[in-house]
């Protein structure tokens, strides 16, 4: 019997394969006594030999199509596995203890595991717990005939399920496989619709019980463009399906003749699109869809895809890269965000009843000056290269802003007197995502060169609705008259002051805020890489003077969201304009 | 040495008294071995008999100061230190184990606090868990040769000094000998702070460090006025304090003149001047203060001191009480603000990574509709005995009001054709505290009789900032040009919709708000009911022809929170104004 699972639409496109359960097996077992040590140990030695060569092969399988460095950790699985320091001391627990392999496993694993954790002053060793966890699990789950999924052994097409998918999740997935993605909770701005957008992978979220719903194997489809998860769908059903994805293919062709074109409206006014970055690998993306510039680069990643703080010299070579890349167009990049829902293992900061309204961004740059400094010299230094915006996260103040520019002219000043050369062309600006920046939107327009509106963040704000809460995801709506009053202010404030004023937020590839976006003049537009065709289509079909009331009727006559996903989609429908 | 600490002014008042450290000690013990058990356990029973005389001290003192409920507390103590299972257990541990008594204590307590917080279905017996945690202290208190704090046994004057204060601190405090309070976190909306202004004892939090550079007994100035605390002061600065403190007194009963008299300005024009209440045991303070209304009546408190939901019946006596009481005036009663910082210990609500951007409040009623229902029926009903007005919390959406008035017009129909009398000059308004619903205030005032704001959420979520994070209190600014054009934009909204707009956030009380708040028109200020007679007597000397300028200057000239504290005291000192 087919069932159709209602989730949020994450990630464009359309995936029929079987489905792939990533959910761990319930490991938990009994301990019990053995009177029998030796036929106990016998069946310990033989599920250390199945483990291996399971790893091995998965090993194998994770090399040829993740690459070596992917596969490395499988590596450091096998060597415990074939440690008699390890192995042998489960044997002789189970020999001197008299009691089952699984618990005589729990017990030497969690010995070694505290060991490990405890030698805070070698990350090396303390990495290594987490080898002695991975190994575990795949013993004890021979031991209880049970099977761990190894997602980087997947070798035919599949629709990956799970709860949600962590960043190792994903790294472990061969995309050449994985033909969509289909979880439990999240929305459109979780890191697994992020990634799954980034990777141009058809991802539904947030279905609730899909990982009850499907078991391995069932046929699944993943319906990425209006939100829904089908299990066991009948023939005609697949047919539709895969008709509407291949349609959804044919269009995307026709999106990528846009690449090299500018971004006009059908009357011929221009405008910027813009891609957001996490690191240097994004360019491909950058590249292969056409964006005008890099309208956010997130440097958190930077920070957070290593050990200790980046160097100088690190985060220079990173941003001139990116800059030197972009060949003359501008790249806008954002200090670093880290704090809220985004900590690092070598920053210990203290806990926070709630972290959304704590020391993050700009907050947190502000009480460790040194390592905001070092950024900012890295990012002065990378200026020389190519035009280059520096922008503030999470301003809510002038007298914050004023601190930072401060900060920033002292040291292009030192560098200046160091006779380092930076470029002519830098640009300053600030993000709008704290309700209080919005509302002085004409204030702080004095004092920067550009605006980029973070919604994300501006929505939750203004909403007082966690992001990330899917008991309150209700209220967190971008459609909302209030959120788009704020957005208008902030984007007039900056007209009237001469500054320019950009988006990159999920918002600006919105294909309903997209309208109003456009009828409010934003200037920037700055969105995953992969949206940025789709919306230089959806602009060259908009004639501005058609929508010039647009902006002002979701503003000041919708009373809701609702209201005004209906009013953009039967504007779009008057004008004869379907995506 | 005189030592002067600068913290947050939270309660009016001078208090000069030695100070009294609410500080528990270090009670860390070494486990050890003890040869000579009988000596061990003959230690043991002789701590035990200096610690019941001491708690039987403490009772007599507590039932003569708090009165036998607030008393009967140790009585439970005593009872355990009596009980032969409890002591008797623990000495058998000592001869059995041979460990010292510290350690055969804390064994014995543990088991039997897992004991009792184990027994889910028998509340009573799962508090005795606190007992057993209050004695064992106790003990090893003694057993260390170290002093616990008695606060219910202090018999002389006092200024209590503590890291923070907790409701339950504070029901031990005989109010007749604690001066005054001095902590070390905290704001002015901290629990300590209001609970200061409630008693009317001056009061300074936040000082960082007070626990530290005080001993206990150290004479102590609390200076609640400027926010002072000043350890072993000089006789120079005891004399110049308590001359302040005088006046302070002075100026006190000059407002006391002004109980009976109107709430009007130099220029005769008539406002309201509310106070906000927690319990009908409040109402003695808004009949001193000649409170006009009461403009918050939080009904949280009947939540939070309850063992189980409140049924409909409790709830309509303390709502009729406080209506019956008022004789005529008007009560806003706010629906239920549960979530967020406050939880209950019979609603089981999932934890959430931003509680106060979750589910709280109305977001919460409306998850659970029946007891949202018996709240509004309890309402409806005592609505019948006095003008009342219902006020949602944290309305962000025209949706959620919509559904909240649907609900209470189905409630109102259902009683209405029970017979039962439901009164026929009921308001329903909304608390303005979510952004987007100040935003929007403009929508919000067609369906509402009346606003009022809600500066304390207001602000934290217009600047991005938790009210309860030291580490960003910088940015919790009631000044701040942002909240004042929300403020702004909310009055006019309601004004220009015919209906009224009251304020019940700590900036109504507030000297630099107030003259602003005055200027945009602000009709209702509701604030501690300490506050009233200030306010009532800084109304009379203004004349709103002389600050009709200062709301636009405050929104749209200054740039800055510290501008618009300084563009008020110049105001009110060229017009010769000083409260």
């Amino acid at each position: 019997m087919s069932k159709t699972l209602k989730g949020i639409a994450a990630s464009d496109g359309i995936a029929v394969a079987p489905a792939y359960l990533l959910v761990e097996p319930d490991l938990s077992f009994s301990k019990t006594s053995v009177s029998d040590v030796d036929a106990e140990v016998a069946r310990f030695k033989k599920v250390v030999e199945e483990s291996t060569k399971e790893l091995e092969k998965v090993r194998d399988k994770a090399k040829e199509s993740l690459g070596a460095e992917e596969a490395q950790v499988f590596d450091a699985h096998l060597l415990f596995l074939s440690d008699p320091e390890f192995t042998g001391a489960i044997e002789t627990e189970i020999k001197d203890q008299k009691v089952n392999a699984e618990a005589a496993l729990d017990e030497t694993a969690q010995k070694f595991i505290t060991i490990f954790e405890g030698m805070t002053d070698n990350a090396y060793m303390q990495e290594r717990a987490a080898d002695v966890r991975d190994v575990s699990k795949r013993i004890m789950a021979h031991l209880l005939g049970k099977k761990l999924p190894d997602p980087a052994a997947i070798d035919h097409e599949v629709v990956v399920v799970a709860y949600d998918l962590t960043p190792s999740d994903t790294a472990q997935l061969n995309k050449k496989y994985v033909k969509g993605f289909v979880t439990d909770i999240g929305g459109r701005t979780a890191h697994s619709a992020i990634m799954a957008r980034s990777l141009e992978i058809p991802a539904v979220v947030g279905t609730e019980s899909i990982t009850k719903d499907v078991k391995d194997g069932d046929m699944l489809i993943a319906d990425g463009l209006d939100g829904d998860a089908i299990v066991n769908p009948t023939d005609a059903q697949v047919e539709e399906y895969t008709k509407k994805g291949e349609a959804f293919a044919k269009q995307k062709e026709e999106w990528k003749k846009l690449k090299n074109e500018p971004s006009v409206t059908a009357d011929g006014k221009k405008f910027i699109i813009a891609a957001n970055i996490g690191t240097p690998n994004d360019m491909k993306g950058v590249k292969e869809n056409g964006a005008e510039a890099i309208g956010l680069y997130r440097t958190e990643f930077l920070y957070m895809n290593s050990k200790d703080f980046p160097s100088e010299e690190a985060q220079f070579d990173a941003y001139k890269e990116v800059i030197e890349d972009m060949d003359g167009k501008q790249t806008i990049i954002r200090t670093c965000d880290i704090g809220g829902d985004k900590h690092l293992d070598y920053w210990d900061l203290p806990e926070e009843m709630n972290p959304f309204l704590g020391v993050r961004a700009i907050r947190l740059s502000m009480q460790y000056k040194d390592i905001f400094r070092t950024q900012l010299r890295a990012l002065l230094r990378a200026s020389a290269y190519g035009p280059l915006g520096i922008m503030f996260p999470m301003i809510g103040t002038l007298a914050e802003l004023r601190e930072a520019k401060q900060i920033l002219a002292e040291e292009k000043d030192k560098l200046v007197k160091e006779g380092v050369k930076v470029g002519d062309d830098l640009q300053v600006g600030m993000m709008i995502e704290v309700p209080a920046a919005a509302v002085l939107a004409d204030q702080f327009a004095k004092e920067v060169d550009f605006f980029s509106i973070g919604t994300n963040d501006l929505i939750q704000y203004t909403m007082a609705a966690d992001r990330g809460n899917d008991n309150v995801s209700y209220l967190y709506q971008p459609y909302n008259p209030s959120v788009l009053r704020l957005i208008k202010h902030t984007i007039d404030g900056a007209h009237e002051n001469g500054i320019w004023c950009g988006m990159c937020g999920e918002a600006a590839g919105d294909d309903i805020m997209f309208p109003i976006l456009l009828s409010m003049g934003l200037d920037e537009y700055s969105m995953s890489a992969t949206s940025i065709l789709r919306i230089r289509s959806l602009m060259k079909k908009i004639n501005t003077e058609d929508i010039k009331e647009l902006a002002n009727k979701a503003c000041f006559v919708s009373e809701t969201a609702d209201e005004n996903k209906k009013l953009v989609e039967e504007t779009m429908k008057k004008l004869n304009i379907n995506d």
